[in-house]
């Protein structure tokens, strides 16, 4: 802090990284934002690539181009590869940086609770690849059953089974129901009425950060729409071509029984990235990264952590939501400033803006300002909400076209199975040991 | 033709095929549809996927949605792999096929010309995968670029060489030059002016298929735009970092040199799918199917080729052109019920609409109706043809959106690297032999 031109770092840009970047838009410092990627993800629609319900390009947006004409922002595409934090240096695939702040907004990566199979056979929905990669894979589905004459195998390569009764997994199996009894039935007339989702979740209620009367509202409609949920079912293996079950409240037939499906949506589990780990930050067994209330690391006042790997003080615990990550830039931004002008950061308060998830066509399920709504208000709000906050002008205009076009038409648009393969593997190199 | 009932089976899912099909549909017929992929590509603006002009989705639409309705249409989502002339036989990678009438509509693949290295340094633009491949390619040349100190390096990943000054070659070379100039060293300030691209074409003038007038415009057009252009230059060699280079004509240096490149398009050659050459048909040294007037085969009078494959009678030669494959495909149709009923095929007749390439923004070179045309009209021209072409209402809207912002703010919307890896190789198993 005794260089006129302090160096501050910002790893990820997410929504904790990019809005700490742009907060900071007006303090007199060398900003670096790394990403591994070119492109900021606007992931709470990323369920709706992983249904083919929106082109993958409509949630990314290239990260210098929503940091252009910010000055003291440079961009560097780059993975962050080992901290110093003795030194204050970072060491990414392109050179070593040093920082006197450093912002950690890495968020978190899939985890499989070890569960058996499930990295090798269960698709993970937490980036732009896992939505291209689901989505390819669901579409595959369809043209691989038509030419499969037992109608057991069949059976099996059209189910589609969702792990996890939280947002992401109410969302997914919503919109995956719109696809399949829609715009795949259409197209594959032979198959009509062969296809079935499956909602696992293990605990007794879907969207337990809801109310039980949202949780209820969800679960009736997904079974309007065709959805299977199980309650109490847990995931203990995964195959290529199905899921081990264990649902001790099952009436006729064993606790302990197998159901076959070659589509196993994984949206359980979540950890600090692994890389993050050995990096010497106080990490939680799940990986994510202790802060103080003011998202400091203890006994590191130059280091924050923004977003989904902030693990706050008991009892102040955060939900993993895009605005937390927002609030937490912005606060992170403010208490930077302060540190460097000699002053104390304050702590941060989120401000709670409401939980919303939606369901399909006019229906969702939404809390905002201590009130409960559903159907078509939760569905508007939850509509508004996501087109107000979608970075970049352009990028809200192809979604709400798209969105246009599904409602009038009961369409697709994204059902194209381009034939390329993932670089990296969809699961982290290694998973949480606790 | 003895049962009441024909099978048709078309291979190919491009115009050619497509056209067929549809143009079939009040035809009492079996008709399978096959093709590798599940989309249609609208190939005319492949090349401003490639430039990351448009979206891959905006010009691709799945085959199921557009023959959706016609009951007397079967999709296969397959790849054609032997032919058995005489039993009338396909056999595909699902499954073998029988038919009555065959339409082979599989268009052409790339072709090196046996140029050393090109096979495994150069880009093709034959589909949208090598569309795809080619645009994440270019993006990151910058990126790679930001972190080269040395400037001669630094000049070789940012040289953009296109092969070829036919239509694509320009139309290329065009888009690149908006994409570089534009979006590109915007978002790239320290790389400004240090960005090159540059024509390639073995011949005397540019796009040898119009007037020399035309030719003469989109050479001014394109050097107006920063693009040099090499006549009489041809390419011996392609390495990763460069191409070999003859140039009798040059001055000022050996003819035979070397131009450091990390990119290179290559647009120049085409031939017909090495898989055809086994199947028995009469194929010219560049693997396309010598047909008759009628677009059949000799002695073969239920198979017709259709489309780029087809090489049509000494003298009677044809352009590959989307034209001249709807335009055959409707023959076709016709010819094969003719058949059916016992009379006689007509002969093709191609009704010339001419023949359009554009160049830039408010820019393009057309012939119509024996008349040249060139800049803001033509550039109407082109955008009308092609919008009013566009297979689907959606993609048409999609496209013209993409197009009205790149117009209005001059920025490009495709710009997100993907960490994809294409399946298959972006070359031909085996290129011609001759």
């Amino acid at each position: 802090m005794s260089e006129p031109r302090p160096k501050v770092l910002i790893l990820g840009a997410g929504f904790g990284g990019l809005w700490t970047a742009r907060a900071l838009r007006r303090f007199d410092a060398d900003i670096t934002l790394l990403d591994r990627n070119n492109f900021h993800t606007f992931l709470p629609l990323l369920y709706q690539v992983g249904a083919a319900e929106l082109e993958p390009f409509a949630i990314a947006r290239p990260v210098r181009t929503i940091t252009r004409g910010q000055d003291n922002l440079h961009f560097l595409n780059a993975d962050a590869l080992r901290l110093d934090l003795e030194k204050k240096l970072v060491y990414t695939s392109h050179g070593v940086h040093a920082y006197d702040f450093l912002v950690v907004a890495l968020g978190t990566v899939a985890w499989d609770f070890g569960t058996p199979g499930a990295r090798d056979h269960a698709f993970p929905l937490k980036t732009l690849e896992d939505g291209i990669a689901l989505r390819s894979h669901v579409l595959s589905r369809f043209e691989t059953a038509l030419h499969e004459p037992a109608a057991e195998k069949r059976a099996s390569l059209l189910r589609f089974v969702v792990v996890g009764g939280g947002p992401t997994g109410v969302e997914y199996a919503g919109a995956l129901s719109e696809l399949v009894r829609g715009p795949l039935e259409r197209d594959y007339p032979a198959l009509a009425g062969e296809a079935s989702i499956v909602l696992l979740e293990a605990g007794d209620r879907l969207l337990t950060a809801m109310s039980s009367r949202l949780s209820a509202y969800a679960r009736r409609r997904l079974e309007k729409m065709g959805v299977e949920i199980r309650l109490g079912a847990r995931v203990t293996a995964v195959w290529e071509d199905g899921v081990q079950l264990l649902e001790p409240a099952r009436e006729g037939g064993s606790p302990d029984h197998r159901l076959g499906a070659t589509t196993v949506a994984w949206t359980a589990g979540v950890q600090g990235p692994p890389v993050v780990r050995s990096w010497g930050l106080p990490v939680t067994p799940g990986g994510r990264v202790r802060v103080s209330g003011t998202l400091q690391v203890e006994d590191r006042p130059e280091v924050f952590i923004v977003g989904d790997l902030a693990q706050m003080p008991e009892g102040q615990d955060l939900p993993m939501l895009a605005q937390v990550a927002m609030q937490g830039g912005r606060h992170t931004a403010r208490a930077i400033e302060a540190i460097h002008a000699g002053r104390s950061p304050r702590a941060f308060r989120y401000r709670d803006k409401g939980l919303l998830a939606v369901i399909g066509r006019n229906s969702a399920a939404a809390r905002v300002a201590g009130r409960d709504f559903t159907g078509l208000p939760a569905w508007w709000l939850w509509l508004l909400i996501h087109i107000v906050y979608l970075i970049g002008f352009r990028n809200r205009f192809a979604v709400l076209l798209n969105w246009a076009w599904d409602y009038l038409f009961f369409e697709r648009v994204a059902r194209i199975l381009l034939p390329f393969r993932r670089q990296a593997p969809a699961w982290p190199a290694e998973t949480s040991d606790s």
